[in-house]
């Protein structure tokens, strides 16, 4: 059960972006695995890429892509990473761009490939191929939410979201969708995220907005520590709307950002046996790095998330966490540690208005927030993560069987 | 239960060294939890502690008395860290050492203490103190395997053994004994570990010696990735032998390096939950460091953990775990992987000889062996780790309860 996360209600669509989901028999279950997204003429897309060095095939394709020419089509299939692949995972990878632009009418690389699922094995390429006519009759605007539950792999829910702002009294729709739920840990990237806007945007300004807005979205979740080989975020301005907007239109922005902070929680949320949604923030920090390492290093621990678990109000684990997070010269005597409101260490160790009710009262909730005050300076960050369970060994004990 | 370790035989009194334990009351379940071994006059003793910021009241008196004194006794509690618990902890640690001067006859910075179990709560210091005429009265050289039982907390099993070694025709005794089950992953230190020889060994050389073994052993493992408070190893040269013994012995330097090593992959075995022994070995890296940094990457990822504690043998975790280990301009085309003698990866992509019956068969193995060879130079490192199975998260959801 996802931690405070529906359905997606009330999805949009974005001018200029048609969709499409289908079941190709990838997905051993039968549900749809391939996902199609075309993008009208004049429509820009920029994209951020995991930084493991064993970036899967698609990746590879999809870089080169964006670099030779712009993007007319996605397609993205589920429950096959095609990864460890070599160069039988590169030609599967160009292959399927191929079938896409023969289809729409369009050149091989404005089509830019995504894959996400198992990794190691052979993408049953053919079953994709099969799977474009069917895809390409049943492109329509508003068919997001199917799209959002056909990238699906261990999610137990589909994630989407829309928001829509007035821009020179005319208004701009923003629609997402994201997947992921286990080996998250982003770096540059996340799992798989589609992002688009009717709004008018330049190639290079794109490129920037995505930079800024993921550092504090995908850029700052964690289930596992794992970085996959296959994130990929992309934002896509079809400019249908003929609304220019740039960087410093901060109501856009504000838009811009509740969207991909929301599949980025929703991402925790449905995390690979998540009974909890914690907030880690690191305040008071000499830096913005240092106050992301202290964050991560809380969210990655394995003795802080068995903890939240367990509702057990382990404070020790947080502190030991702290400690070990690689902070030089880290003057534990100014350091205070908070659940919620509940301060728990105060000047390094224990505060003395603690008492365990008062720890427990907050570990009992489904949501609630670490915050290290480390009294070094002023920087700050939050990182969002969720506990380990006994359902997260299940899932990824038995993911392959 | 502990993979491929029993209980301690045959273990070997080292002339010189007393030790004895007692139930002070400190354990709710009423085992042996406080442990005293008395140094011989003329004794030596290096020791190494944790890295970790928030280092535990005992640690930092400890690291005092060593520079003040040549310690005469030595007094482990179990069952409480005395750790984040500010200046009444380090009160605590002190009033320990005064009670065990007073009864032994020796200066108070003649003693060093040590505590392990749950960080946080005040240390019972009055239960400790009580327990010294007791502790006092039972000293004895062949006293390993209980105080080895005394030192436990969520070890299933105690850990100690025996080596002797010839030096110009006289026998030399080591003997050693470690806990440690959970917060596994030292850092230039361990949970506790006590290891004496009779040879004599200067200071100097003694702490030379200790570091050296220590590299290779107890910072060569991994259960969770958490670096304890409490961490500190004690290399003991008791001298009684009278005969001296320096680190261009190899034959004494490997006796007292097995001890290490055997001490080390005891708390491997033992980890909590573990249901699987593994070593994780990094060949033809760059840098020893780099062969490390890869080797832990796999050894902490969660999910080859729980592809380990299934049997899974889902390879594309291990390469995606080498391939987000930071290493800088990696050559995924060089690297090949193994599990035990299987090749599963090579140059960067699933073998051709590879099938998963093969890779089901290692996997299947209670102790197996990871290999990678990085095809970038001539270090190598090796790292032990356990599995993460549900028994992880039970023993770590219910630690306080």
């Amino acid at each position: 059960m996802p931690v405070g996360l529906s359905e997606p209600e009330n999805l949009l669509p974005v001018r200029g972006l048609r969709l499409a989901a289908h079941a190709s028999g990838i997905k051993r279950n039968g549900a749809d695995d391939v996902v199609l997204l075309e993008l009208c003429e004049g429509a820009n897309a920029a994209a951020v890429f995991t930084q493991n060095a064993f970036c899967a095939a698609p990746v590879v394709i999809a870089k080169k892509h964006l670099l030779q020419n712009t993007p007319r089509a996605l397609i993205i299939n589920s429950g096959n990473a095609n990864a460890g692949t070599g160069k039988q995972g590169l030609l599967a990878a160009g292959k399927s761009c191929d079938a896409v632009a023969g289809r729409l009418g369009c050149r091989s690389d404005q089509v830019l490939p995504f894959s996400t699922g198992v990794i190691g094995e052979p993408l049953p390429v053919d079953k994709l191929e099969n799977a474009i006519p069917a895809l390409a009759d049943s492109l329509a605007e508003d068919n997001w939410l199917v799209a959002a539950r056909g990238i699906m792999t261990t999610d137990t829910i589909a994630k989407a979201v829309s928001s829509q702002v007035s821009v020179g009294g005319e208004t701009i729709t923003i629609t997402g969708m994201a997947k992921g739920s286990g080996m998250i840990c982003p770096n540059m990237a996340t799992m798989l995220a589609y992002v688009a806007t009717d709004a008018r945007i330049d190639n290079e300004k794109l490129q920037g907005i995505l930079h800024g807005v993921i550092e504090k979205s995908f850029n700052a979740i964690t289930v596992d520590g794992d970085t996959s080989t296959n994130d990929a975020c992309v934002l896509i301005s079809t400019g249908e709307s003929a609304i220019d907007v740039d960087p410093d239109n901060s109501e856009f922005m504000a838009a811009l950002e509740s969207v991909f902070t929301h599949l980025a929680q929703a991402i925790i949320r449905d995390g690979e046996g998540a009974s909890k949604f914690v907030s880690v923030v690191v305040e008071q920090a000499g830096t913005a790095s240092e106050a992301k390492q202290v964050a991560y290093t809380i969210a990655h621990s394995p003795l802080v998330k068995t903890a939240l678990f367990a509702s057990d109000p382990n404070w020790g684990r947080i502190l030991a966490a702290v400690g070990r997070a690689g902070i030089e010269s880290l003057d534990i005597d100014k350091v205070d540690i908070y659940l919620d409101d509940v301060c728990i260490v105060e000047q390094g160790a224990r505060a003395s208005s603690y008492t365990e009710e008062a720890g427990q009262r907050v570990m009992d909730q489904q949501e609630l927030t670490i915050r290290v005050s480390m009294g070094r300076g002023g920087e700050s960050a939050t990182v969002w993560t969720s506990d380990l369970s006994h359902e997260y060994v299940r899932i990824n004990a038995e993911y392959r069987t």
